[in-house]
């Protein structure tokens, strides 16, 4: 038996496409007349269309969660660890759905995809976007579903702002929101992070203004640097430490070495810089990033969180992790508070982790847990 | 009376260049024939030549650290507010020295000077330069001014480096050593974040490898985006909060505006980033953040700080800020720690700020006083 058809994973996976042909009215004030989106779904939607739920993903994500796409695959979906037959989003329970999201690069309509006025690809004249255009672009693909109300919708930072908002904009579509290392909005600290990262993109003379494409060329340096400033700010101080202490990619330090000589967390950032380059849209990045930074949950009501939470009917659980300072534990407990005060029922953890933002990725044991136990409240109250 | 010649300023001040025509042998292996310091000092040094106070500059720093260069000047050097006649480093019982450092590009010789064996910029052809090099070369600008001891050496960040440095090749010149901010060696995240700096340096197609004066040109945008990565990390996340918040350059948000409208510390950050770009030099740029990464107080004492202390014969005065995320309070007490393991006499302080790193340059109320009261007891014990 392969990996690749273990009890223990979804299995083969092939993504789908739905085409929406109606125009999506956007936050910006223009709309698109139409648009694909990519996803895949795990496990079986029951006959009472109860148990569906809708993976959100996080700035540098997409829609294959789970599973693999061939036999000769050698990585499974970016949350393998936490989607699968008895895994903490139980396939055997649950109808798990997951979207790469409008204005993505891994196959839904986005600045990298043809426009069909111009016949090139949209590139800058890709309309920005906000969370609320995901949440309703999304809320069309779970019509098409036949999904009237998700058993819970689940999301990591960018992902859990989704998940928060489709719990304001749509609170009878949403029975459970599980807000995973977010935020009810980002820091002047965090909104310079990515603007750091956009003026890398955009100060690669190969951006070419945003027509890149037309040129077939991409900012390939910009982008790495931008995935470098990301990748430094969600690991944490200690986790970089143990990855890498100082040590040298050469072996020893002589004192009269020259600069060729250089320490392994620069040539880890290099890798994962350039790697990243080579897999990812440079006008998305700039789209995913701007919606992050204007995410502001409650601006709308008057900057009111607890005015906020009380459109909300669904449950919640909050998760953050004590290592965590781009999306710190205190964003987590400012939403918990809120939802309490909104008389939202609220469960929080802290997970105890050295590895920062991204350990919402990782598989540690007591957040698979906590997760897992969520989900089979979800089941019981769904 | 004009803010020039105050009785609280050192008033106008000019600054010198000394030549140093004997070789200088570098860390590594290659020498300097000859080599230009330019230097500032205030006030005046005593017949027994026991009140010399050196300041050794951080990385983006310079000479230029108190009074006024004329009468137009509308900002005067980098630390005057710590420096002058009655002020914390009192410039009537003290002579300070300010130098630019060898490989700068304030004057002193560097990357963007001549270099007299080819008739053109030394550009990336400069010899790499470790802390010690550094104080090497100050050394003989002590010979030079005829100071056999410094009563203090000062330095914040990479000065303090300098500073320890100093007490550890040249016990028998400094009495007192202050070191601000600091720490024995850069944590992996540290030299992360300069290595990012970097990147965006030499990924500015108009950085040439190095040559770019030899073009005419400056990698002006890669030279942008390194300081603006240096500035937030140097500011703390609540001080940027305070400062910026989310507010937006243009007023109000609508849902529906496009992406030009921007949040304040964006056009801030770009405006910090393009004025740096037009006043540093980026070769220097890269030499300096190398030279902070490679600094290891106890590499040649097997890694034991202690060991590497018990060669100094000074005494010190530790200077942590509460805030300060990239040299942070737990580095200092290491430095703390180990003076006392190695019965060294030590002072420390940690100062209540909300500033980051940045504070270290700032005139903090408390942290001038305890500046102060140690010079208070340089001068007793000098």
């Amino acid at each position: 038996m392969s990996l690749h058809n273990s009890s223990h994973s979804v299995g083969l996976v092939t993504p789908q496409v739905a085409l929406f042909d109606e125009p999506l009215a956007l936050a910006c004030g223009r709309s698109l007349a139409s648009y694909e989106l990519v996803y895949e779904t795990y496990g079986e939607l029951n006959d009472d269309r109860s148990n569906a739920v809708l993976i959100c993903h996080a700035l540098s994500g997409h829609h294959h969660a789970a599973g693999y796409h061939s036999e000769q695959d050698k990585r499974p979906g970016w949350w393998n660890e936490c989607i699968g037959p008895g895994k903490a989003i139980d396939t055997n329970r649950f109808y798990v759905v997951s979207l790469n999201n409008l204005g993505g690069c891994h196959g839904s309509t986005g600045p990298s995809t043809i426009n069909p006025q111009t016949g090139k690809p949209w590139g800058p004249l890709f309309p920005p976007l906000r969370v609320r255009d995901w949440v309703n672009s999304q809320a069309r693909l779970a019509d098409l579903l036949g999904i009237e109300c998700w058993a819970a919708i689940v999301g990591g930072s960018l992902g859990g702002m989704q998940a928060m908002r489709w719990a304001l904009e749509y609170p009878q579509r949403v029975k459970h929101c599980l807000v995973i290392a977010s935020a009810q909005k980002l820091s002047a600290q965090n909104i310079a992070f990515n603007e750091i990262a956009r003026q890398a993109i955009v100060s690669d003379s190969k951006f070419a203004e945003g027509y890149y494409l037309d040129n077939n060329e991409i900012p390939d340096k910009g982008l790495a640097l931008a995935r470098m400033v990301g990748h430094i700010t969600y690991l944490s101080d200690d986790a970089m430490a143990s990855k890498f202490g100082r040590d040298l990619r050469s072996g020893t330090l002589e004192v009269g070495t020259d600069d060729s000589v250089e320490f392994q967390v620069e040539s880890y950032l290099r890798y994962q810089g350039s790697r990243f380059s080579d897999s990812f849209d440079a006008n998305t990045y700039i789209l995913m990033t701007r919606a992050l930074d204007y995410f502001d949950l409650a601006r709308e009501y008057n900057h009111d969180p607890v005015a906020a939470f009380r459109e909300a009917t669904c449950s919640f659980l909050v998760v953050s992790f004590s290592s965590d300072w781009r999306f710190s534990p205190q964003r987590s407990q400012e939403l918990v508070d809120a939802l309490i005060a909104a008389d939202r029922p609220v469960s929080y953890a802290e997970i105890e982790s050295n590895d920062g933002h991204d350990a919402f990725l990782l598989p540690i044991p007591r957040y698979l847990e906590v997760i897992s136990a969520y989900m089979t409240r979800v089941e019981e109250k769904r």
